[in-house]
């Protein structure tokens, strides 16, 4: 498998940021076994990851279950604040609106993505959650991250349920 | 108090609308007098309550547990099921675009909602969540039902609050 993308990001200097995007992607895996639509997310502050979750929907009967919501309301819940200013979100797909409305609401500092998604997301496509004026924090984005390897992970799943 | 706007709706043989708008403005001023900005919602299926609930996002420590959240999430895991196409959501105050895509994602089949909230909303405003190309399903939207009543509410707390 080769990953000129990841792995342009991932030498430079940045090394920290693709193992963080690995955990996520183990943790999309271990949703993809489980059902689930293969995403997962890490949220990591000053270096230590405070959240981690993959995707739940089928398993909770939620659709507000995804990787991203359950891991920044875990984070909030554990720091007892609503916000968390001083944390780096890792997802392994490109947030929906409703994730990346719940991101600037959290006031998340930035957010590492893996695969694109031009039929869901809502960050580079679609809503462009943070693009808008009534957008109250932006996070810094930096997407792409993995690509391969994210996007390789949910072919694989939508091709096994064909 | 006049409200000539939800009186014209109120009257026009859509009672139980008001009736199930007035209900999420109790959970509203339920949430106002825990400190919480008071917005309610109500979820209905076939003219029954099927979850409630007030904005909880300063009680929990979660910045996605605003009320429509809330309902959508107990009537999806009371239901077993993430879906909710039979289903109807009233809620105070036009939905913020997280909400608005948990609200697409929940495949909610009407969408009544009180006062508009250019600030803040993602259905008639900013990020226009049910216009996107990419939204995969878009509820039937009646905005300013009881508008007067939910914004009173609203500017009556935040005054209190400066």
């Amino acid at each position: 498998m080769t990953e000129p993308l990841s792995q342009a990001v991932g030498t430079a200097g940045d090394r920290r940021a693709t193992d963080f995007m690995d955990i996520a992607l183990d943790e999309a895996r271990q949703a993809g076994d489980r059902g689930e639509v293969p995403v997962g997310a890490v949220l990591v502050r000053d270096g230590q990851i405070v959240a981690r979750a993959g995707n739940e929907t089928e398993a909770a009967g939620d659709p507000t279950a995804h990787a991203e919501i359950l891991a920044i309301r875990r984070a909030a819940q554990a720091a007892g604040d609503a916000r968390l200013p001083d944390c780096d979100l890792y997802v392994t797909l490109e947030p929906c609106a409703m994730c990346a409305a719940a991101i600037s609401l959290a006031r998340i500092r930035r957010l590492y993505f893996g695969a694109y998604d031009p039929k869901g997301g809502g960050v580079e496509h679609g809503a462009r959650v943070f693009q808008q004026a009534t957008c109250h924090h932006a996070p810094e984005v930096i997407g792409g991250l993995r690509e391969t390897a994210a996007g390789d992970l949910l072919r694989g799943f939508f091709k096994e349920r064909r």
